[in-house]
């Protein structure tokens, strides 16, 4: 039975926590996963799976939200980046899972949200679908390309408040710091108020990099490893629009950066940050779009927003590796879940 | 027998054109069209198709190619320029197609690369595709996703230095000004050396903003016709790095510019450019990346470039109105092919 | 006696002007030259000035105003923009001048603020000065940098409503497509209710660039006048945020190349825009920060605005040509002011 | 008489430390310092500076250096960024002081790099001066504006290998984390072979920010100090192009973000990077520039540039505290320098 790295006696940062400690404490946030495992033969054992964030409840391409998005590190593929800068909105669940599935996700999201919305290619035009992904390949064996569009339906048809971390989704396959990685998420409540929750789908770094734990060899050769990557989706319902969402997500970075990374070349990290304080009507007849009261860059509250995004980044991005079951996968290989007892070298706690 | 502009009298700019007048004057890019009609009830009327343009007719993932995009106006949905950006390198074909078939597109362009490079996600990590859209649905059901991935396939396999303009492959159903748009190409030289090619898929603007011809009164309401959008390829054969190929997709806005758009709201504008005048090895035990010697920035060339740029893709959207031929589509739509009457009215000459 | 471009007979674009066709039609806007002329000797003749342009009449460090920027080609030593950028303000007078003397008008601008707000450096942090320039050395001896503080703090003094074009302020030295440049604006309406105006200082271009009249060869090299740049300012009252705002300074850039601008290398081509539909204070106890309704980025509105800065930027050019008096400069130098014979040569009209 | 932190027996990261542990550990790399200290009344205290950072030895216009800057946050006023973006390149020292001094030692680099240059604004055009800056207005009277166009003369003129950190220079008067902050630097050998060093005014940040040391309550009211900021820059002797130093500059954030910062509002977090590896002539009769092989993206090397330019950067911080001695300033305010006593609670040693 896997912990989080908080029930484990080990916090980040100051902020108080929200209530699951996750995603989902950010109210109206839900996260879906579909884990397929499957062991075909020694080369062909299927590790891999999708996971949906919801950013509200409702329907999403008739009631947009504000967002953005920030690449530390662009080796990566996901998709629907270019409209999320333009306009500031997400108008789609954003979709998570391994590289060579980013076609069949995306396929399937579409074909979800124009069954929902008939309207859409007909009377209006299109709809955005965001898609992020690592690279699952050294579990699980990509070439297979064993999600279907069906997996992407079914990931959002799943998405609930109660959600699991780990080794589940688009975590099933992933490496993290050359242990087992995996889907992490956590939350902190900044300014007595407002939630920011971080969901991260850990694929990146060496064992050597994993900062404040001690250096265990691996029982494998590091290089075959593909690069990794991480993606981090981080929600708030603080009302931000789509300029401070990407200040807000460079602060994710800042929490990836804490952990031990040093953002390797093939390492696609991408952050994306959305609001649901209020959210945004794809029809109207009105030329005009109200927008509610935001949070004054200057204002306290704000530094604690950014505070927040970088705590709860680097602490789901511990839970991912401690909320992670050993998994074996192709070529015998396996990822196994880093052990608890490192963590007790951990000396230092913040203040 | 629709013609190109040039065949009707007319020219964009100074500079002396290529042979073809056509991307393909670039030596090694090929072009290859799959044009997809189907008519199977009043409804359900299929017009579109896939182009795909290769930079090169080597292997692409093997020797990638230096590249960069522009995104002059974001809504739009074309994959794989995270990478772009970050790497300044395209490896893969790159495909353009409808909106609602990036999905399949690209699932197709990662078949036909896995099946050309067992290499990748195997014992190296993951490739980079990139497909650009514009939303063809005014005259296609869109909604029906006609393009397979099988499609895709095909129009890789189908390109070929001599190619077709007009509606054909990814053109085929688009409007732009409000007449039939489609595939338009074009080519320059500068300094009498380096070709500078250009490829639209032009769907954008309304009749009356095309400038320099009278206004047309259309039979439809403009109004229906989705926002529309225009995919940009510039390539060349003169040595320049991922920076200085930004610098060049920028003056393909220019062109654009000049022939009367506003850059819509709805309009995904984009340009992808590329050099092949020299390729970066996928594998190599090198440490270092050897790179030809490069146009200097402060060059006479540099701004010939430039002007390439600009007057080829300028023409390339007039090439894209005068060879589509009036083309119907679902509801009973139709595309009118620009009459070449109205050209008459063009009374500037370059100098 | 110079004249505006529509008081010669031609116009640009569709929509409906402002009263005066300047800048200063935004309510609120201001603009102040100081235009320095002095001949030393042979080598040494001054010819060159300072332009700001005022937001609004108030106090702009205690209200700021939403703006944005687009660098449509970085030769240039614009300051400020980085935190343009990132906040999405502008809190002082927006200086034009030499490129030379971009740190006096610094200097002054600093000094006027911090004199006209004793808070800042004592109890409050800082304040981002924005300055931009062209490089007038052709007619102006620039080395000498004539322009002091003083003059920029002059400059902000003598902004009014009633603004002077042609060669004067900033616009004084400036050379455009081989004649005498200078400072130009233009305004428009969209939508009824909401004007757009723009305000450029010119000072780019050859001779043959310059669309729609003759090539008229000129009596000097060409190749003697610096590669130039040209600065737009958009100002709006529309209610937009600084994403939207950016989108309507990309429209500028269209605007620019509709002159025939091929945007050469050496060209510092940069937009800021900004609207005055609300301010931002400030000194603030709230957390939270009130915005106005917004215009929809998809209501029609938004692309009249958009069309708005595309014709108004556009003539604003052509304004500071034919407002522009014969000048003469350094080394004997002469910078002609357009004959309006070779304006007959336009046959276009819009539609 | 202050130490740097390897000297106290602590060590940020694994890599090898060049022979000085600074920046000037990059062969060619200088930097000098003018401090400026002046006790005129209990308001009127002078504690700030200016410090230059000299690419090579050589006329830095007539051979540029390649070049890169990342904003982590902007709120700062540096110039010349838009420039650095466009070209990649540097062509005139890097100067670092305090906000309100951007004009003075602007004005005082470009009349030094005029007096280098005579053909600058006469046959040639414009030189682009990068000025960064932090608020150290807590400790200096800073709207005094002490800092004079000499000084920026001085502190290149008094460029040299060794070099000074802590109080002087550009940090004089700066804060970090609550104690006395200032100028650090750290360096880093990369695959055995190529140098990344790393420079810093730190200014950022409050005491309970500080990882891994306890928090010990200010005698001061911590919201007294300005927001501040931290100007980091990152030399290497390694041939990378602009689009790498602009990845290598992402990782200088990395380190930053690792000693604590929450990147507050209010802090200009920007990175400059360059190579001096290879440089690029002014003046040229080629239309080619050679450009000797680069480091290629994905060599191991890369990785190991980028570990070097966090750790580098991280350890810089770190020395820019432990080098600064206690320092009074205006209003009786001081800035303690940060107890020895305090690093011995850091518990964690790297691998």
């Amino acid at each position: 039975m896997r912990r989080k790295l908080r029930d484990l006696g080990f916090s980040i940062g100051t902020l108080p926590v929200g209530r699951r400690n996750q995603i989902t404490d950010v109210p109206g946030v839900q996260v879906g996963h579909v884990t397929i495992r499957k062991d075909v033969d020694e080369r062909t054992v299927i590790r891999t799976g999708v996971t949906a964030v919801l950013p509200h409840g409702g329907h999403l391409f008739l009631e947009k939200v504000p967002a953005a998005c920030f690449v530390l590190n662009g080796f990566g593929k996901t998709t629907g980046l270019v409209q999320v800068e333009e306009l500031g909105t997400i108008e789609s669940p954003i979709m998570l899972t391994n590289t060579f599935s980013v076609g069949a996700v995306w396929q399937g999201t579409l074909e979800y949200m124009l069954e929902a919305t008939p309207e859409i290619g007909d009377v209006t035009g299109s709809v955005n679908i965001v898609v992020g992904e690592c690279n699952d390949s050294y579990l699980n064996t990509a070439r297979v390309m064993a999600v279907t569009k069906e997996h992407a339906k079914e990931a959002i048809a799943a998405a609930r408040v109660e959600m699991e971390e780990g080794e589940v989704g688009a975590g099933t396959g992933m490496m993290c710091f050359g242990w087992k990685g995996g889907v992490g998420s956590s939350s902190r409540i900044a300014g007595g108020m407002y939630t920011v929750g971080a969901l991260v789908v850990s694929n990146f770094g060496r064992r050597e990099e994993l900062r404040f734990v001690p250096y265990v060899p691996p029982s494998f050769d590091e290089r075959d490893v593909p690069a990794g990557s991480i993606m981090m989706i981080v929600a708030t319902d603080a009302p931000l629009d789509a300029r401070q969402l990407k200040r807000l997500a460079k602060r994710a970075a800042v929490g990836l950066a804490r952990t031990g990374s040093h953002v390797h070349h093939g390492s696609g990290d991408i952050v994306i940050a959305f609001s649901n304080a209020y959210t945004i009507a794809h029809f109207s007849d009105s030329v005009l779009q109200s927008v509610p009261p935001l949070v004054r860059d200057d204002a306290p509250l704000m530094n604690e927003l950014f505070q927040a995004a970088v705590e709860a980044t680097e602490e789901a991005i511990w839970n991912s590796l401690t909320m992670a079951e050993t998994t074996t996968g192709r070529n015998g290989r396996v990822g196994e879940a880093i052990p608890y007892s490192l963590l007790r070298w951990i000396k230092w706690t913040e203040k």
